[in-house]
């Protein structure tokens, strides 16, 4: 069962990311519980499984991707604390819990989401690698790309300065695309760079990316107007209420669900290459659309 | 003259550093212009100074440091913006002009110091160097460990939670090694990780750069309490009306000069076994304590 898969796949993930923490008995115990406490909070860990899921494609060994994978959950987690913020979008919860801030106050929240962005290059730089370490650099270098200005930075500054405006369809995809879709994408191109996959093979892995992360978008908006409460685990309409453009809200129920069954063909075609290499990530991108939560 | 050679190096390090700012023309605008604007407010540069010093001094070829002086320059700079925010210390004015969140609001200063963060690390994995990838990759484990919550972040949030105790020299000692002297630290020792120095060397050198951190300090220390307004270009007293516990109001005056002085010497003598080679370093720290601002 692909669900089992992925299962197994996070949790992996979610070891290394535990054990790349800072040590809780460390003199700076409160940032170091701040930190630890976001990162502990869950989630589906969908980057990280990407990564290793790709890793497994191309044939790469995964202690080479482990730290990659932590980083990049670290960088997530990270980039939700900062979110959060009562500057920001002051939210008081997410995953059901109190937001970092609720918990540990503005000022450590802050200090949390840049020791976890610090964390990141700490933990690819500070591990061990069987291959050459210029494809290591590489790799660092296409992670911090995907999360910084041109990336998801970038796709945040968009967001809140489109805030209360009308977007059109264009508008929103070109938001997502950074502020959720280069992280996506740098699940899958990390390994490539890794591995140091040709360009056809790394194209082919970044459209799957990028096409699954508008799937995956689009199905988190029909969740926001249709989902269940108790099965998401946080209020629906929350949107709406925010007065935020979504697929639905600029598309309609029908045409949202249609574009994101297009965008999980695309995700899946772009695999053809790898033949049945390419099973465990065809079955992930079915799998997310179908998704309660 | 000390002070020329000085200079020449900051203007060199601040070239790379405008370099490998986001381009203006970029179309998240205000985030690169916030992350501009504390970049280009000045400062002593002081870091890449000592970086590209010590480079020098090793024989290390400017062309492969670079990267990591502005890199350097960057994650002080941002830690400055998040330090000033509202929910830290709360300060209107740096360097004579406005706060960045003051400038741009918070949540844009807020993102801007990630975005500085982040830049670091993708400025150091993007650029060419005609060394090892194993050493480059060392650097950056030097430079990002040095920042994080065992260095830098652990200083900050240390300091914050000390605020209004009284606290005895060792502490204080303890705070400035993290949140000052860490970066300071990374300066001497990412050109030594670039180099592929060995123990003695790299041992000599992170000597110096301890004892000129706590000189440096110290000076800081002694000039907000007697120091001259205008040359400082901030008022002074700003430690005692924000009942900051520095080496004055612990230790006094004479003995605060005393240990400014020893320091400076141990930095100096941390040095012998460069030679000639070590002049620039040695007049360094003797500079800086002469320093009025």
């Amino acid at each position: 069962m692909i669900a089992d898969i992925i299962k197994a796949y996070a949790q992996k993930a979610e070891q290394e990311l535990f054990k790349s923490l800072p040590d809780k008995s460390c003199q700076q115990k409160t940032v170091c519980d701040a930190m630890a406490y976001s990162v502990e909070a869950g989630g589906k860990r969908l980057r990280p499984v990407i990564m290793l899921m790709t890793a497994k494609m191309l044939g790469l060994s995964e202690d080479n991707v482990m730290p990659f994978a932590a980083a990049l959950e670290m960088i997530h987690t990270y980039s939700l604390i900062h979110d959060d913020l009562p500057a920001m979008d002051n939210d008081d919860l997410r995953r059901g819990k109190p937001t970092n801030h609720i918990v540990y106050g503005e000022a450590m929240a802050i200090l949390a989401g840049d020791g976890l962005l610090n964390l990141a290059a700490e933990t690819v730089s500070d591990a061990s690698y069987s291959i050459p370490s210029e494809r290591v650099l590489k790799a660092v270098c296409e992670l911090f790309t995907a999360s910084g200005t041109k990336g998801m930075i970038g796709g945040q500054v968009t967001d809140i300065e489109s805030e209360g405006k009308k977007i059109s369809l264009d508008e929103l995809r070109a938001i997502h695309l950074k502020k959720t879709g280069m992280l996506i994408r740098a699940a899958g191109r990390v390994p490539c760079a890794l591995f140091g996959a040709d360009e056809k093979i790394t194209a082919a892995i970044t459209a799957y990316c990028d096409n699954l992360g508008v799937a995956f978008q689009i199905c988190d908006d029909l969740l926001d107007v249709y989902g269940d409460s108790a099965e998401l685990g946080k209020n629906v309409g929350s949107d709406e209420a925010n007065d935020k453009s979504t697929y639905v809200s600029i598309c309609g129920k029908e045409e949202a669900e249609r574009l994101m069954a297009e965008h999980t063909r695309l995700a899946k075609e772009s695999l053809a290459c790898f033949g049945e290499k390419a099973a465990e990530l065809v079955s992930l991108a079915e799998y997310l659309t179908k998704r309660k939560n």
